[in-house]
């Protein structure tokens, strides 16, 4: 690789590190955070010329803010620049289409057309520019080499390749990592089934997708009386849902499959999006900050927050020429730390990984709940089946938290003559969340089966309250990323 | 490109040709046919060393027929190399799990893994070495360059991503091509009407997918008061059903879409799948016999036929190192000619694509009827709605042949006030399959959207007779070409 001076980067397509090399670049993974600083300035003075060159969009944004690319002399000085908005981004589209004034390349230099999935609402497009995809490319392979997959390893690419950025990402990154990629792709009917015979066949070292997919994988391996321990996997690898951050999923896929389970992603439209992303030691995601900058910020202010506390992550490209989002809002909530990780890289991490979304927090009588710790505790209950939902109402004077879960086959079969059993259960669920969530929730407890299923990502929470279905608006465009709407706090 | 000394051969994936040059190599796409034959010779060699060397498979199978690679002096002696069926290829498989012993390759080079889609009986697996990649890649850019696709075009890539090989080798092909490559990907619901609004977006200049799918996005479009001409597209090329070399498929998704229709495609076994792929002109599909070797050969001896007789395309592999195929036998049905085509290309042709398949030409009361036939005849009739069905009993003593047509939306307008009109279509429709069959068939004229639809390839054949039934159980394990079973002649 060329220095920080050169951009955009260029990388040599044939490096390859040394198997028993722990890291993809040494110098760039475990320099001191200082000398990052200075690397990471440098090339985020590039983005912003780049892009106030190449985008009128862009130059109009700053020059309303006050704020010029010469403004930035210090990395501090990057939060003069305003927040920008997923909002923006789609109202740029439609004001000037198809793609809007940020696309900064030449349309024949464009490799790749992808766009948001959304049914309703019109969805955006991402331009990838031919040397950007290259870029990606070795981007992910370097973070999925810290995830410890190697040459030569079989990667078993789950999700649906479509619009979707996710399951892209992790076939360029498979292939510059010289792994041998098997898109397999979900979505058609009967498919899961056929992912068992052929993960049986193939036993591949490594799985990407969700994990909702994930778990209904494991659901329909044990309908065929499949083990999944015998596919054989190393290392699952997740985006696109929070569940491999939360211990409670991590804990339970680790359990079900015998395998690592890792956790990844920041958004479609930061692609590379695995820049946030976790390593061998699962310590919670790393922030790569040399590929993509993140500030951890207040979400009033926008103003990074000190190590070990908690905020939005906003996102700045560092070697996009195509699309470059500088500070991108994620509208995602999470905490930050500087402690340093086993593996010895030194960038900062996300010890809980995405846990919430400043947007779809749920304030219900006055206690902030996260469906994330819903999840979190109903996994470390004996007898929950897997599934569950979170329904909240306001049928009554009060609002009402009503978490349905299912109980596990087991007890199913136990319950048929200890009626008792999930009263208990019920109690034992109810009491458990009450702890975690500050209010007491109504729990049902429904047989096997009986919530509706995903093969993406899982959307566990109604909210029949109107004021939160219009916050659940955008949640259907999410891509490639753990999110769960569309905020516009600019 | 290297000489054809060296093998396999080297490309150079910089090299673009000028874009008003009409070949992307000018020398080996118009050679004269006996310095071409050399070219052929030298790697068909090669490859038959290959192979012999790295696979027990073929070691065992060829010795068990006499011969050897060095009986190969001259190209004719690669008859006496006995072809190779499909049914061989999966038992193989089943022998030595997973992937038989003809992979030919270090596993450590295995770049991709893909595999039949059948739902009935076992997958097979195809692994693709990296360097076969990049010569698929370039086989596939050099083809859809002689469609008239350039760099910086758009290429909407409508089929499904997953096992099914055709979109990911016109990926490969687009992105060598250096062309803005959009895998929209099929599959889900309501994908059909998303991919409506993304063409009518992005208007890309071409468009990928089977011959169905044109047609019901036709449909969707034309519900959604959508006129498919609006898309903009300057090219559309298919595989994986034989559609588009069906003169009256060609003529109406030329007529709908306002774009030149291309055929193309061998098997999913012989990727690069497009080396039977037409030109511009649009005069059949030109065997790209330096990339893959295809003799025309008769069904019972497999020995090639003279030009402008009918037989079923045998196919060799000759740039691939992993599961090199050497003599594949199709079990297509189709005639090939070596009259020269405008483009100037020298390869034989095959002027009416691949129209049938030896084991499912349906012999009723002694006449040879393919579905391709009653498809090309109804597409020439006036008020029939696109949709068909063809229905082979023997409920009575004799054979029957029963075609369900839907007749246009316009005639189920005129019909309410004319209930002659039906009766006078289906005499019509009758008459003109009586004249191209030989028998004549029972015609039911259904109303639009009567019959169901496809999303991927089409099946329109019901042979209700138990002989039939046989022929058809492998066709769900088509993919990438214009196949309708597995043959079993060897």
């Amino acid at each position: 690789m060329n220095g920080p001076a050169a951009w955009p980067p260029v990388y040599d397509d044939e490096y390859m590190p040394a198997p028993d090399q722990r890291y993809w670049f040494p110098k760039l993974e475990t320099m001191a955070p200082g000398e990052r600083d200075a690397f990471i300035l440098a090339r985020l003075r590039a983005t912003v010329h780049w892009a106030w060159e190449r985008s009128p969009f862009y130059r109009e944004k700053w020059t309303r803010a006050g704020v010029h690319p010469d403004h930035l002399r210090r990395l501090e000085d990057l939060r003069r620049f305003p927040v920008l908005t997923k909002d923006e981004l789609r109202a740029e589209q439609a004001a000037h289409p198809p793609a809007g004034r940020y696309a900064c390349i030449d349309p024949a230099d464009v490799a790749r057309v992808h766009g948001t999935s959304g049914t309703t609402g019109k969805p955006t497009m991402f331009l990838i520019g031919r040397d950007d995809w290259r870029r990606i490319a070795n981007a992910h392979a370097r973070i999925m080499w810290g995830m410890g997959l190697r040459p030569g390893d079989t990667i078993f690419i789950a999700s649906f390749f479509s619009l979707y950025i996710g399951s892209w990402g992790v076939l360029a990154g498979g292939e510059r990592l010289r792994a041998a990629c098997f898109p397999f792709g979900a979505g058609q009917p009967g498919q899961t089934l056929r992912a068992v015979r052929w993960l049986l066949e193939t036993r591949p070292a490594a799985f990407y997708g969700t994990p909702s997919y994930a778990l209904h994988l494991a659901e329909v391996a044990a309908s065929e009386r499949v083990d999944p321990r015998d596919f054989g996997l190393r290392v699952m690898f997740f985006s696109g849902e929070p569940g491999a951050g939360i211990p409670g999923t991590r804990r339970r896929i680790e359990e079900v499959f015998g395998a690592a389970c890792l956790d990844s992603g920041s958004m479609a439209e930061m692609t590379p999006w695995m820049s946030n992303g976790e390593c061998a030691y699962r310590s919670g995601m790393h922030l790569w900050q040399d590929l993509v900058y993140c500030e951890v910020c207040d979400p009033q202010t926008f103003e990074p927050v000190d190590y070990g506390r908690e905020g939005t992550p906003v996102y700045t490209h560092l070697e996009r020429t195509s699309q470059p989002m500088i500070r991108l809002l994620s509208g995602d909530l999470t905490r930050w730390t500087d402690e340093p990780c086993e593996c010895g890289r030194t960038y900062p991490r996300l010890p809980r990984g995405i846990y919430g979304r400043i947007d779809d927090m749920c304030v219900i009588r006055g206690a902030n709940v996260y469906p994330s710790a819903i999840e979190d505790t109903l996994r470390t209950i004996d007898g929950f089946g897997g599934e569950f939902q979170v329904v909240i109402s306001r049928e009554r004077a009060m609002d009402e938290l009503v978490v349905r879960a299912e109980y596990s086959a087991e007890v199913a079969r136990r319950a048929a003559t200890a009626p008792d059993l999930l009263r208990a259960l019920r109690e034992r669920i109810t009491v458990r969340l009450a702890v975690t969530l500050g209010i007491r929730p109504i729990v049902r407890c429904e047989p096997p089966g009986t919530l509706p299923r995903t093969e993406f990502k899982a959307r566990r929470v109604l909210d029949n309250r109107s004021l939160y279905e219009t916050a659940l608006a955008g949640a259907d465009e999410r891509a490639g990323c753990p999110r769960r709407g569309t905020p516009d706090q600019s």
